[in-house]
């Protein structure tokens, strides 16, 4: 279709999720992807900065909430995207990739890559990219893995299999969020590596793997590009049709299943900033450890987060502290226990506090 | 003068204080006394409730900043008070109680009393007010004594000497805050008291206290009251006279050094609110230990003090914290270490945020 003529790989950030992992700073309508965490750059930003090579990747594709077609286009200029897929209701990861593999011509390379995760290391994702670009044509789905640096239960791990080339390996296995015992084993064995959530493709191989796997997340996706609108750069899905997708992750629908699917080791400093205790840890910190970001003053106060878009908040005296505040809502926890940051959501939900969600 | 025909008491309400010892909450502009601390009422509405009470006392004077005129209006209807004295400058409490002494007729008695404390028992303040009646139209200067519960540094101490009458003591000593190793002996030999800043004198007592130990302080006073600008009910005494006089407490001016002193011991869950853990141990606590005040909101937590004027404050799994926030600032501190607000204000001072204080 519209980029077959292009051999470049064409970019596909998935910008739909949300989220109350980093609350109260990002909400229900402002989630993390839109928020700058690290710098002045919001997440979003980065992730297509991280893709601006021409040499390398064609203007990226943006599959996003309906809903935040507006915030995105005020966080990227319109001359960024190659096309933005606007979804009209949210419905996990694999549909949204169903659309864009879908969109694009069967030999295009896709990178579908999470819009709310930082890579500090631009120029080894890069690297990692094009390590995994011939076997991509060659009809595997390359997924990237990131080095783990801890037994973390929240990720999904893959496991390498016999080399494929030269950084490249089969993936022997795909496990979803282990538990801890489970994790430990699998650092210690130093044959797993965390799943990014990024993927390179060729279109037609993922539209295989969706066929013979999740034939139902296909057809719905079909469908709804039948009946698609069309205009100025934007493609909508129809509704109704899309609405009939299951909800499922294409970790779930396809990758743990899927015949062919290699693994790229990626050594880019990534972190998906999944709690504030994420945050803390890919944020600079002060002599006394502490990460200050916005109106924030630690006075003889050690480790801690604080970090303030509303009132100038000063801790004294007090240790391993997450201290964050907006306008209208401040909370407090302990370092090491950001997880807790749902109890807050539903303790304010059981109060009726909906407004500060 | 305008109160000879009548024997009530005069209470005279010393409003003039400022400070940043419950900073965020009470600012430059907005001292503690205006504030609403343990429920509805502000400590200053309180102070005044105290003293109504016609059977014993009078309508109470005020003594307070001019700058404050229009925030006391608004917090005490135009009935309530007998006279308001406007002092052009604060110069501490001394020539304030001077003022006083001097614009009343010589046998009132006056009580003078702090307008930011709390004193939960308004049966046994009123008590021992009528057990010091008597002494001071004797010509003694009666101060009433706090019960210490603990070896507190930051009040100054009145030994209690022989008896004068049931209840009513000379006062052997006057102290001022005490190092911590005096004030425990002070505390474990019963016989001292905290001074609470309530005095009951005949006004004449007074005057001829200051002409001994403080005329400086009587002179200025006496100028300021001979240029004052009289008019429905408030009395301006003259700036410029009035800024003659030294900036004195009364225990230092008067009290430590006047003859016929005495106390009348007072059990009347006096505090002084002088800290965020003196307000935490006057408040009403949940049944995890934690004082919640306005937009508070604890989960697991043990032990917090959390109040907020602006923003919801929700902690998560915390023990023993401090945690203020108003529209514009937010303070967080350990329990027990609450002294430490001026680190803070300190901090921020030096950051230029004048505006935050």
């Amino acid at each position: 279709m519209d980029a077959s003529d292009d051999s470049r790989i064409i970019p596909v950030i998935l910008c739909g999720g949300a989220g109350t992992r980093l609350w109260p700073l990002s909400r229900l309508a402002r989630p993390k992807q839109l928020l700058a965490l690290t710098g002045e750059a919001t997440l979003l930003q980065l992730a297509a900065e991280r893709v601006r090579e021409p040499g390398q990747f064609a203007a990226p594709w943006l599959v996003a909430s309906a809903v935040q077609a507006s915030a995105i286009d005020a966080q990227l200029g319109a001359a960024t995207l190659g096309l933005l897929i606007l979804e009209p209701v949210a419905r996990n990861t694999a549909p949204a990739i169903a659309l864009a593999a879908l969109h694009a011509a069967p030999d295009n390379l896709l990178l579908v890559l999470p819009s709310d995760h930082l890579i500090r290391d631009v120029a080894a994702f890069r690297a990692a990219v094009a390590r995994g670009t011939a076997a991509a044509r060659d009809g595997w789905i390359v997924t990237f893995g990131m080095r783990p640096d801890r037994p973390e239960t929240g990720f999904g791990y893959i496991e390498r299999g016999r080399a494929l080339a030269e950084g490249v390996f089969e993936a022997a296995r795909f496990v979803e969020k282990p538990d801890l015992e489970t994790a430990r084993a699998y650092v210690a064995s130093g044959a797993f590596d965390w799943n990014g959530g990024i993927f390179l493709f060729r279109a037609s191989a993922m539209i295989d793997a969706f066929r013979a796997y999740a034939p139902d997340v296909l057809a719905a996706a079909e469908a709804a590009l039948a009946e698609a609108a069309e205009g100025e750069g934007t493609l909508r899905p129809d509704g109704t049709a899309f609405a009939a997708a299951p909800s499922l992750s294409i970790d779930y629908a396809v990758m743990e299943k899927a015949e062919r699917v290699a693994v790229v080791p990626m050594d880019a400093s990534w972190s998906d900033i999944g709690s504030w205790d994420a945050l803390h840890q890919v944020s600079a910190t002060d002599d006394a450890g502490n990460a200050l970001q916005g109106e924030a003053l630690a006075v003889d106060s050690n480790n801690c987060l604080i970090r303030s878009d509303g009132p100038a908040v000063t801790a004294v005296g007090v240790d391993d502290l997450i201290i964050v505040a907006t306008r209208d809502s401040v909370l407090v926890m302990r370092r090491g226990e950001s997880q807790r940051v749902k109890e807050a959501v539903e303790a304010l939900k059981a109060q009726g506090r909906d407004e500060l969600l």
